[in-house]
């Protein structure tokens, strides 16, 4: 069992922001998200592309800013569970939750704080009838850990970025990348598509389009794939994965189930106070929740986390009483005992 | 008559950045504030010290906060009238408001936000009898313009980082300069104490310590300053201006007589949707609102800002419908000609 002092479902900007707002109140968190990496949609949709209206950043990229973030939040430590999502939620007699993931992982703090986004980012899976029976058994739909294809023979299928930067990144890794599109044509940054060409050139990328996989063989885990290329017989070609990277979904899912107001998708909440749900303990922040005149923008879930982590602090601490310091006074001081501290002014004699 | 779509009072963190949400809803904005350059707080009290609790940036001097801030918002072109003090509204038939500054110089706009801080900056003043006489007429209180210096005998009182700052940026400008403080230590950022003695070492400035300016002479305007100097007899310094440096404070000021409902010296609203004041058409935003939870922090100001534009584009456009862009998918179009833009996809074939 894990246990914590907010436990937060999204490891998107929201979720990675209020281990901030929690460690200054010396809070511990822990994050749960389904995506192997954090910074949910972020990282997930658009890691190279520019945001403009992160206050005081005229531009960052949306990778970078989840960097800035999990930098500014080393400091307090957090634990994560990635790669597993949050299906249900237990109200214990001692007012405490227990979060368990689809795969099994327990949790347990006082506090629940969902930033879950849009929703768990769910594979988009390709329709092979038996595609199920080799689910972590050779077929994967993210890449949670490219250690797991070290000389090994790859088949990657898709069109964007995702299929066309892990194609890159594991002709270094694998003993062979194929790489299987349903046309000609991929959709992605210039210098990966460039790059893609090029590895394809050197023989290092077996590239196959205008074609599509077919069905999976194997006896308990995947040993070929079954291609359907245009204007030739279906062939089978031997790999040890097939990796059908078709892009993520987003589906609020069990979290849906869970007791919660729900409106438009979106999680109600007490805008005008603490963005707690209808269940007291239980908060919602950042693009999951909705209120009169929500934006669903990265700035206001900072403001929110913010928020919340005051009435946290309440609900774990009921009879102390919290006196915000500014970081400039106060200095940050981490969980793993570094502190962040301004320098001091002096008071000096001229002669 | 300077009109605007937005008259935002205080240029901090939070009026700045109003101006970058209100550009993307095609708003303009002017801005007035009390002091002499953009920032508030950040650039009065202590632009050379460490932020922590920025989103995204582990650590940021708040004078670099204030700088990044007037790059993301230069492309909408914001209006300043500096060094005045918002004084007076009148509410307009037309349904706008005409904001009058104690210098007289006046503002029209739909809408006012109001992100005044902890008040408007008004200097500490020394218990000179006569002072008021020459205000203007050689005594300033803030530095606006140091070309004003140019070529003259300059006094300046003060034992803190701002006395010590402006005579050293002055031994470059002003034909003298004299430095008076009541104690022979000064309170500052090292390197700044250890820059005037160096000055004053090479003679560059004149060091009057333990001492305190007691009166001023002229005829019209400053022709001299009376000091009394520890152990000493008093004596008169000739001088063209008296410049005491002993801080300035926030007060509430004539804000607080504008018919807005005030509690704990702040202004209420209504957080619970779009930091509207009770005067339909005027916001408060940032430090200087309280509502349930308030927390007097610079990112609470950014949400404040962006919420409440679009409660503002609702009254300016009561007939048309904003439909939200993510800056990333639309780009921001500046009120300048330029436009910035994410790289988009590309979409070509490799064979
Ligand atoms: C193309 C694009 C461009 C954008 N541009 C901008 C922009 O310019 N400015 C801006 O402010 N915003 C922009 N956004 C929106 C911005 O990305 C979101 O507002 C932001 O990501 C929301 O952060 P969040 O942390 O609340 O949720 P998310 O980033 O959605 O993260 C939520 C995380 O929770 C996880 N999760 C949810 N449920 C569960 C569960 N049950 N178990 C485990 N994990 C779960 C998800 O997997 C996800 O990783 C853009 C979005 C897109 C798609
Ligand atoms: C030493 C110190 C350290 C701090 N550290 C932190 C920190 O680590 N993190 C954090 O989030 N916050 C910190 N703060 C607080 C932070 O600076 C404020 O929250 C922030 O400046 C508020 O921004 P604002 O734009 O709302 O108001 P302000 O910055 O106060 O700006 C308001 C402006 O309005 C002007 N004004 C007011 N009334 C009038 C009028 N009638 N006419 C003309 N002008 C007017 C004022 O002159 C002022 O310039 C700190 C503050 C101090 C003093």
């Amino acid at each position: 069992m894990i246990k914590t002092d907010i436990l937060i479902i999204g490891a998107g900007p929201t979720g990675l922001f209020t281990v901030f707002e929690a460690g200054l109140l010396k809070l511990r968190c822990h994050l749960i998200d389904a995506l192997p990496q954090p910074g949910g949609q972020c990282s997930e949709i658009y890691p190279k592309k520019p945001i403009y209206d992160i206050p005081a950043y005229p531009e960052i990229l949306a990778g970078d800013l989840t960097d800035k973030l999990m930098e500014q939040i080393k400091q307090f430590e957090p634990g994560f569970t990635l790669g597993e999502r949050a299906d249900t939620v237990e109200k214990q007699e001692d007012g405490t939750f227990i979060v368990t993931t689809n795969k099994g992982t327990k949790h347990q703090a006082p506090v629940v704080a969902i930033a879950g986004g849009l929703g768990s980012f769910e594979p988009r899976k390709p329709p092979i009838p038996n595609i199920a029976d080799f689910e972590d058994k050779g077929v994967e739909y993210m890449i949670k850990e490219p250690e797991l294809y070290r000389d090994k023979d790859v088949v990657i299928a898709g069109g964007g970025d995702s299929a066309l930067d892990w194609s890159i990144f594991l002709t270094d890794v694998a003993k062979s990348v194929t790489l299987i599109h349903r046309r000609n044509e991929f959709r992605g940054a210039l210098d990966s598509v460039d790059k893609v060409q090029e590895l394809k050139n050197e023989g290092k990328i077996n590239l196959i389009t205008p074609a599509e996989v077919k069905g999976i063989v194997g006896d308990g885990k995947v040993e070929g794939a079954l291609v359907e290329q245009k204007d030739k017989e279906p062939f089978t070609i031997k790999t040890d994965h097939f990796i059908p990277l078709f892009g993520l979904a987003p589906k609020l899912g069990p979290i849906a189930n869970w007791g919660l107001e729900i409106e438009k998708n979106a999680i109600k909440v007490n805008n005008a106070l603490d963005y707690q749900t209808n269940v007291p303990g239980i908060y919602a922040i950042g693009d999951v929740n909705t209120y009169p005149g929500k934006l669903k923008l990265i700035l206001c879930g900072f403001h929110e986390a913010t928020l919340m982590c005051q009435s946290a602090y309440q609900r774990i601490h009921p009879d102390k009483k919290y006196v915000m310091k500014y970081t400039t006074v106060g200095g940050v001081e981490g969980f793993d005992g570094t502190k962040k501290e301004a320098p001091k002014a002096v008071v000096k004699a001229i002669n």
